[in-house]
């Protein structure tokens, strides 16, 4: 081979060594370290695009290099997902051997579209979300798939929905069809902004999306579900499916999912289940009612990149009816045919994606290192300081929790109008120590901690309680709401 | 802080680094050795799921156990394609400096739904996509954003399409509607599957894709564009999209844009071009012309995952009117609500997927560890290869070249009828040096050699045409077709 042509190659193997290893002492010591940054990232609006040049180097550059400006440029502007005090949105964990993992998955740089294109990732994934379904206790009848995000599982249940409803929708779609009527998805007033955009996407429009009344703890009302399907079907529309949550994203509530099954049923509806951040608590012993009635549900999403400790992306479709989900995309181009020596399953074929990461590498690593037992009293642990934290609040002065705690986020606020507890959040996420996100309850502004974060521990929780407290101390005149 | 407490977080930093030595370690091994393995594997349908236990362990085990039955269990069942004889499909390369930026990419954790939920990521897609569209040679009109595969980059450039075309689609939808006519949408016949399903998946149905004949170098008749839009209005449909394609799944053939843009324009329909695989070759001196036209289209779909040395999976839309895209996606929730010091972009208002990992990262490390001229002289070596093996091809007796070779992909066939060929190539791939794919083009069963790995060399591509010699000798008793 000549020394011309080997110019041309990847990076050397030995190079890669090297470069790998000061790499992995990089992100070592980053592990080791990342409480001494600011969890949020305090950097202004363009600032990290102004460091950059504005175009691509016409020479290579060595990786150590570029590892050098990661540090200098970027570095100021990551927001630290891993910090032990980030309480943010729902908190998440790229655990170590998750991390391992997915470096692995990159490196092999396998696409598993076809059975053949690499069997070990199509039955790995068949056998670890095998698993996965034992530990949540859901029944074997629920076939397992990979994506990437809970707002592509959703497209998916949602288009297999509306495949079981609308006839030859495949073929025809929906307009300028006199036997088609307009379609209506249901779901509760918490449910998460990735419904609105599945019913967006496939066609149905932002109006076939009917919120659902909840009760005082933030949970759909049956009943309410009922009169809606009474009203609308009376009305012409046709009810296609119902999307019951099971950890709301402001609150963790969990929607009836046994009472909206019953309901819904009548009606010949699809029920999928959004379990994307709760659905990981089944598993822990007192919590298996988790998912109380989900075996009577057509699919069911959950996500390990929120609450099982594996880095993001990767989130789970569970279907009882995932030929609905063939039918709707199964699709064999001349390039794509094959023949095996038994019958084979094709994930492209349950998909939209025809290319696919090798992601169930790094929940099988997941899976394994922390063992079943280990992921138990992590989420555990996560619960007891939640409910901990909640009990700081209920016996303060100045504060008041406004939601119960199913799972690990508490929502609460200062006893002030909302300006006030705006610039609280504001002055607390601008120390540094903690980052703590909002939502609307009640017409209110609130205040999130979610736990989640494997390096979080009952100190870092009672720092954030601190800091609240403190930082509503100096600042200025809050007023009773 | 406790023992018990300790024990219940993640992978200690010393643990991470230790493991991670020792995989790093077994990478550089793998790279350095990836040709002893055979290319396609050579296991049996379930041979892997049965290797494996059929619960997840209750007890955690050390990662490096994990790692032992990657080597025992998993590798058997991996296609390799880093291998230097994978030439199927489109041959792909996930980099050494690709594959050490996705690691640490998996190591930051970080997803970035907000500009605030990291500026890095966000900012750093913005630049990165920059000094691509730079190289690319489009005009900055063209807005970048990066999602996970081609296949949700066209529903994306499609769903715009569709925004742009039907009035109030978003709010509305499809059914029921008298002002909206049956819609449809335009490719060649040799277009990729991802357009039929983003077009099942959008509630047009699989009737709206109307296929447009091919020239006899597989590149679609504008003429016959033009007719079908004259014939299609005529008869009430609504023209939406245009998918023109630069770099074909089959052969790789270029339909011309610049015509198709002329003939679309009069109808007001979104011109889409899926340059997944072929737009990285508009960098090479000399092939500035691949995206000819492509600046007066609406978007423009290329994949770094596929033929510019980033691990799977990171596909760049580029859309001159990203404010349609918005318009039909962008949706904030209360919990998501943020105000910063200056405007800001938010990348969950570009798509229906809410979480995004930071792909940008690996993409940056690629085209600066290589830079411009590297990255240039590699794609050129593959053309140069592909035209070396399209040579041997026509000067052979037994073989003939079905299709021409404008970038990295040769189709051809042995002269014998499609049986033959078959076994041909199933005796090839069986060989485990080389693993080709097939095609069918006018109707007869077509080879495909795909140039596209960074470790393939001359010698590669010499190896896999004697080796389709040899075979194509020992076969049993060829057919004159």
């Amino acid at each position: 081979m000549s020394a011309k042509r080997r110019k041309l190659g990847d990076m050397e193997p030995e190079e890669f060594r090297r470069e790998g290893h000061r790499l992995v002492d990089w992100i070592a010591d980053y592990m080791g370290s990342v409480e001494l940054y600011p969890v949020l990232s305090r950097v202004k609006p363009g600032q990290i695009a102004a460091a950059l040049p504005e175009t691509a180097p016409e020479r290579g550059e060595p990786f150590e290099k570029i590892l050098a400006d990661v540090d200098r440029v970027l570095m100021p502007g990551i927001t630290h997902w891993n910090h032990p005090g980030f309480f943010a949105y729902f908190a998440i964990t790229g655990s170590g051997p998750g991390v391992l993992a997915d470096f692995l998955s990159s490196a092999l740089n396998v696409q598993a579209m076809l059975w053949r294109t690499s069997p070990s990732a199509t039955e790995l994934e068949e056998v670890v979300l095998g698993w996965l379904r034992d530990l949540l206790g859901l029944p074997e009848a629920f076939e397992g798939v990979i994506y990437d995000t809970a707002s592509i599982s959703t497209v998916h249940a949602l288009a297999a929905a509306r495949e079981a409803v609308v006839p030859d929708v495949r073929t025809l779609g929906l307009a300028q069809r006199a036997d088609v009527p307009r379609l209506r998805v249901y779901c509760s007033e918490h449910a998460h902004s990735s419904v609105d955009k599945a019913v967006i996407l496939l066609g149905m429009g932002h109006e076939a999306l009917r919120r659902i009344d909840c009760d005082d703890e933030f949970r759909m009302i049956p009943d309410a579900l009922a009169a809606a399907l009474v009203e609308d079907t009376a009305n012409g529309w046709l009810p296609v499916a119902v999307v019951a949550t099971v950890g709301t994203t402001s609150t963790t509530s969990v929607d009836p999912v046994r009472d909206i099954v019953e309901v819904a049923r009548p009606y010949n509806v699809w029920v999928h289940v959004d379990a994307a951040y709760a659905g990981a608590a089944a598993m822990v012993p007192g919590f298996e009612a988790t998912l109380d009635g989900a075996d009577g549900a057509d699919s069911l999403v959950v996500n390990p990149h929120k609450w099982l400790f594996t880095p993001f992306d990767l989130s789970v479709l569970y279907c009882r009816r995932m030929d609905a989900i063939r039918k709707a995309f199964a699709l064999t181009p001349d390039y794509l045919e094959t023949v095996e020596a038994a019958p084979v399953r094709n994930l492209m074929d349950t998909g939209v994606q025809l290319g696919r990461r090798f992601r169930s590498l790094k929940l099988w690593a997941v899976l394994r290192y922390f063992g079943a037992k280990g992921i138990r009293e992590r989420l555990a642990e996560h619960i007891r300081l939640a409910r901990l934290f909640a009990e700081w609040v209920d016996a303060s002065d100045g504060f008041t929790r406004v939601a119960p705690v199913p799972f690990s986020v508490v929502c609460f606020r200062a006893d002030a109008d909302d300006p006030f507890n705006e610039r609280l959040l504001d002055a607390v996420n601008a120390g540094g120590e903690v980052f703590l996100s909002h939502t609307r309850l009640q017409d209110r502004f609130t205040l999130r901690l979610a736990v989640g974060n494997l390096r979080t521990t009952e100190a870092h929780v009672a720092r954030a309680w601190t800091i609240l407290q403190e930082t509503a101390l100096q600042l200025p005149s809050p007023v009773e709401p």
